[in-house]
């Protein structure tokens, strides 16, 4: 069986609201669920895309929307200001955890996305990064020392660019067997294709 | 009951698979559909939207998922040749049916989106409006000059600036009670709102 593979930012609500519910679809099937967070800007810039929330608009409809799916899935939300943010440190920790485990990588991930969105947590701080794997057991200074090794910027940068490669212009983004899925409201369909075995 | 209004542009692919499935949606909740062709151009320009298939990345994915939501929903599609197209005469026809019989307006409107969608006919061109018009037993050359009555040029006019100005910015654009949903990927969510009331 091979993995749902789940490209996102940390700082992207409706991957957020995914990594809430990806893990259990993926468990229905008998699925892995592998967790590849990105830095959506290059993606954004090799697409053409714009921020949601800077467009006329548009930008008001994903603030309420946001608002709205938390309520309607029942997921911990509140509009976090500043946003977005920069999520270098987010990820890069998270990446230096997955290649020792990648269960608590996975931790790690839900804790950083709850930070964010739930608490209002800035994790653009690689302080605050640090706190938040700290309340995972894990040694802050270890936290903050990985984020600045040669091999895990290189990792991120070319997660980054591999992701774009493979399409990804948006987040959530997820991949099953070589298809396509973007976008939280996507799942219903990706869970559709698997219990399917596409169409 | 209030309607469900249907803002949607004839040139857009999840507009006309939207068509084809939200009203049997409204019917289910005792509501009745309200179509409302606009022009995206005007809106996308308001937004700073850009239309799907300019984007690099996201073009590829949308022609990708064109056939996949087709496929998965049965619904007669082929990509159609030339894309997009000019939608004015078509939307024209429309409101000045609609204004006469709303619910043969309907009829017309399915038979356009399938006549672009389904049978690769380039309904930018009034010639063949007016031959899809006159299949539903209209009179072609009262429906070529409707197209050009200055108060038809007007409310197709006024109906995209008023959507405009309700936060339209994509299509398909369904506004419930005031509560907007974007994109045919949202039927679902409108379907749970309206059963639930609300949340």
């Amino acid at each position: 069986m091979s993995e749902i593979e789940f490209y996102f930012d940390f700082s992207s609500p409706y991957a957020y609201f995914a990594s809430t519910r990806v893990g259990a679809l993926a468990e229905r099937h008998g699925r892995v669920c592998r967790w590849r967070p990105i830095l959506l800007a290059p993606a954004f810039q090799a697409s053409g895309n714009v921020r949601l929330i800077d467009q006329p608009l548009k930008g008001a409809y994903s603030r309420h929307d946001w608002e709205r799916v938390s309520r309607q899935y029942d997921i911990p939300y509140r509009f976090p200001e500043p946003f977005p943010v920069g999520t270098v440190a987010a990820a890069r920790a998270f990446w230096w955890l997955d290649g020792r485990d990648a269960a608590q990588a996975k931790r790690l991930g839900h804790a950083l996305f709850a930070a964010y969105f739930a608490e209002g947590r800035n994790i653009s701080e690689r302080e605050v990064v640090a706190e938040v794997a700290a309340a995972q057991g894990l040694d802050p200074a270890t936290i903050l020392a990985a984020i600045e090794l040669p091999e895990i910027k290189l990792k991120l940068r070319q997660e980054t660019e591999g992701a774009i490669e493979r399409g990804v212009f948006g987040a959530p983004f997820l991949i099953v067997d070589g298809e396509p899925f973007w976008g939280f409201d996507r799942l219903p369909q990706l869970d559709e294709w698997l219990t399917r075995g596409g169409w």
